[in-house]
């Protein structure tokens, strides 16, 4: 069923598909941080991220939130929708931690009246740099109207999620999402859902479940992608 | 008249004034840029922006946005309202330039569809970080409500600076405004409004006239002072 190749990025490897309006997604095992300056392997990561973010994404769907997904097709791939992508990441926060604590000199774990919502730059070269809406506009990245449409179910898959992690005793801390352009025009959710992409935080230990655990040498980072995976699969 | 100094800036000094809902400012030739790195003087410059910033925030007053100023005391010294300053700067583009272009990569002089407003944290320890709308709220530097009149304030400027600066034969091309908070909680115009918080071209010759003078090393930056001050008392 997969065709060529059309790109390799740091966590996943996108082919043709038969259907031109359709992509594989196969998920991989590396990890990047940093902007690429640290890197190493997470084993299993690929199976446990292309399955809990293929979860997570019905599960969004469902509470009508449109995303790319369509069939997991084995362990670590998936049939996604064809997507022009917006070339800007979108991140939510609930509580400081990351480049917010840094970046504002913030206690991590200092936790917000509302959520936030903030844009970064998808260009590596400039370091993806932070911007605001207007940015978003001014570059031409997004229109207002798409703008709109992404904070709007940005916010709605960070209060989905929130209450879903909460169920299985885990804090979403914050998460990046993307999003994309079918043919059509209308924008769904894209990219994946995943401790790659969200901090989440033990509710009661406060023990890093997530990437951090790889970002900042903590050990046992197979064994915190498998906890979340369990936690995940007992409350579906 | 004078009382005790309150507050010495880069470029200003800030007494009591008799009146405790009152302050005294007082303009200094000092300049600097990229965050204090950069030291010099520009001889004049403090009876030129005091003199400017007045004459502007007077029509800003006319335009319906309520400003700090209160009277001109002398060349370098002007009365103004007491506020709680509001730890952001607000900059408004118009087109591309400085910190903008470099961030992301995008040629000085592009112009946009629409203007962009940006927030940044006045923190020179962290240096002054980019931040948007929902990181000034959840530092609780500002209020929702709060947010949206500065930022119709400064949309407001924009039109009515960009218009004035068009019949002296000016391009606007961005400029950095602070905002305060009067003792009942009205928001107000602070700080200043000259070239050293505004970019402003020559609609022809496209010569910088403002401290991009200074910070680039491009000489004349007396005359570029003296050259904006003239061109406004002629089209007042």
């Amino acid at each position: 069923m997969k065709k060529e190749l059309l790109y390799e990025g740091k966590a996943k490897k996108v082919f043709a598909a038969e259907d031109p309006e359709l992509l594989i997604v196969s998920y991989k095992d590396d990890a990047t941080a940093f902007n690429g300056q640290k890197k190493g392997t997470i084993r299993g990561k690929g199976i446990i991220n292309n399955q809990m973010s293929n979860m997570l994404m019905k599960m969004l769907q469902q509470a009508g939130i449109p995303t790319h997904f369509v069939e997991e097709l084995s362990e670590r791939e998936t049939l996604v929708k064809r997507v022009d992508i917006v070339p800007v990441e979108v991140i939510v926060r609930n509580i400081a931690a990351g480049s917010f604590s840094k970046r504002y000199g913030v206690d991590e774990g200092f936790r917000f009246d509302t959520p936030t919502i903030e844009f970064s730059y998808k260009n590596d070269s400039l370091g993806d740099p932070l911007m605001d809406e207007y940015h978003v506009q001014a570059l031409k990245l997004a229109t207002k109207e798409e703008i709109e449409t992404i904070k709007k179910y940005a916010f709605a898959v960070n209060e989905r999620l929130k209450t879903f992690w909460q169920q299985c005793g885990i804090t979403l801390v914050d998460f990046k999402l993307e999003f994309g352009r079918l043919a059509d025009g209308n924008i769904v959710l894209a990219d994946e859902i995943s401790p790659d992409t969200c901090r989440l935080w033990d509710s009661c230990t406060g023990k890093k479940l997530d990437k951090d655990r790889f970002r900042q040498d903590l050990g046992n980072v197979e064994e915190a992608y498998q906890e979340i995976m369990k936690r995940l699969t007992e409350h579906m």
